[in-house]
């Protein structure tokens, strides 16, 4: 099947708010006080929501990750070189990264998407599912990151993974990121996109000193003058094409998919919060389906989530990105799951409730 | 092995400080940024520290759900009825609770433990682990909660359950409890112990009103003038018998008994960080063996936590007990050994690294 962006986007729905009293009449009726389990009772009345009605249920579960090459990082932004988002890909093939250790850990797959890598296209290998738009990003700095025909193709091709993955059986997904220097792009963005100030909150990525984020900040500032018209326009997809990363793209694509298909998709921190806000800039209703991972180390994500009205599930200082932080939350919403399916009642556990 | 208090605080030994930067310098040296798996990163260096060095493990982790009555029940401070601390023992057994469900999803044993339940001995289960100090304690505004021996008791049966489970090769244990109208003398501890005023701390608990949260505040009050001399002497021993419960002190002798025998202990939520204050205020080294799983949705927490200097992994609204924070917690410890043992390096992986 080969969609377009206006049909995906009419083909996400809102969940039914009448659903929710429903889900969480239902917990009421467990043995615990009323909700007592707090964000884990929130998560599975929107899980119920999300499937209709039908029983909360996420597994099985995978995580995307989503890797780009960014023309930026010739600004120097990055503490690593550009060649590690292709090694760091050949690392999740080989399964010795951070993703695949918490991905296994949590039993969850994943798959290792190029979404817009330098260099030979990667050998083939089943956790490879890679659609190479293109061959990196142009330095924004200088002009738009993509063309919008590229930054189309980058958000299709994240739908189609979501079409995919829920063709498989796949019940729930989650967001990765690689790229070296995607946080300059993904701060870019929530700029753009939430009217924040570079200045305000641009951090150290991988480990740049003081100096180092400074200079970032004003490559990030130059950028936002440089594509002024278009953030002023307000097109969501225009502003991705300008400032945004092929794989960024491609994660927000992601977002699009799982709500197109009805799928809850954990977001993993920085780059990918970025592509979700890309994601819920074209289309709010992605909300609905997103559960936001993890609070980000760096330093702006506060404000971040404070400009987006969102508290993430997790706040366990990672800021590795590649979906360690999505693989962490995909365990709490099978826990939630599990809670909705697999508690007692209190009658059929014959225990008094708080009633009188 | 019968144990004596003395002889379980001369076996308590601070981990060695120089174990952490070894872990560290392994840490830095796997395919991520410095320090960018945040928690999970320090985690694994106090498992590798206590441990002596070797590499981090946790399983197989079991959590000892404690359950005692409370004779301050009697003052009408929770909105359940006595009757459901006995229920809920036996739906830990039948498997309905909510500490089955997320131990199971955790992939972590449980046993059930009548430390000082009322009514007649339970009968024996595979998951049972009783051995009732007393049945259920008095009311500590008429008087001390237990005697001083019924409490040492309590401590040793803990102390006893973590020596058992030692011996059968657990590597990890998690603490939970269960009694009606527990949080009235955990907050009652939590003021002896850090000095804080019950106005300043007390909570709804299971789910009282404003009324009944002020009430429970003044019987808190009562006790602590009460027993003013005793709190004002400071021998924690006295203070746990004077205003703690049986499952409390059962509590605080488990995380005494891990610390023995050198095994990490994810602390659950509102009572058993009364217990764990307990167990720190009788031997302060019990804070290297310690996790704190949670941040309860207790609104009196963050103070104890200000007072305490203590951030909690989980801060997901959790009000429950039984030890629901432990099980999700240790699910996190199990991530951090596994990221330890299992990320490949910057050199086995041909990453290159960030040093220049």
């Amino acid at each position: 099947m080969s969609r377009t962006l206006p049909g995906v986007l009419a083909a996400i729905a809102a969940v039914d708010p009448a659903l929710f009293p429903i889900a969480k009449a239902h917990l009421d009726n467990l043995t615990k006080p009323r909700g007592s389990l707090g964000r884990l009772e929130e998560i599975a009345e929107r899980l119920f929501a999300i499937r209709r009605g039908q029983p909360p249920a996420v597994d099985p579960a995978r995580i995307y990750v989503c890797a780009g090459d960014h023309g930026v990082a010739g600004e120097g932004v990055s503490l690593f070189p550009q060649e590690v988002t292709r090694q760091m890909v050949a690392n999740f093939l080989a399964g010795g990264a951070g993703i695949n250790v918490l991905a296994e850990t949590a039993g969850i797959d994943i798959r290792v998407v190029d979404a817009g890598c330098l260099g030979e296209p990667f050998a083939d290998h089943p956790r490879f599912a890679g659609a190479r738009v293109a061959s990196g990003t142009a330095n924004f700095v200088a002009g738009p990151a993509m063309s919008r025909d590229a930054c189309v193709k980058a958000l299709l091709l994240g739908v189609s993974l979501a079409d995919q993955a829920a063709g498989e059986g796949i019940l729930a997904l989650g967001t990765g990121d690689m790229g070296i220097a995607n946080t300059t792009p993904s701060t870019a963005l929530f700029c753009a996109y939430l009217g924040l100030a570079p200045r305000d909150i641009t951090g150290p990525g991988t480990g740049l000193d003081a100096h180092g984020v400074s200079r970032k900040a004003e490559i990030i500032e130059k950028a936002l003058a440089r594509h002024e018209a278009v953030v002023a326009a307000g097109d969501p997809v225009a502003i991705l094409a300008a400032l945004g990363g092929l794989e960024i793209a491609c994660l927000a694509g992601l977002v699009l998919g799982a709500a197109a298909n009805r799928l809850p998709i954990a977001v993993d921190g920085f780059i990918s919060t970025a592509a979700y806000t890309a994601a819920r800039a074209i289309c709010p209703t992605v909300a609905d389906y997103a559960f936001l991972s993890h609070a980000s180390a760096e330093p702006g994500y506060a404000a971040i989530m404070s400009a987006m009205g969102q508290k993430p599930l997790l706040d366990l200082g990672l800021r590795l990105g590649e979906g360690t932080g999505s693989a962490l939350a995909l365990f709490l919403l099978r826990a939630s799951a599990n809670i909705y399916n697999n508690m007692a009642t209190f009658a059929a556990a014959g225990v008094s409730s708080g009633d009188a």
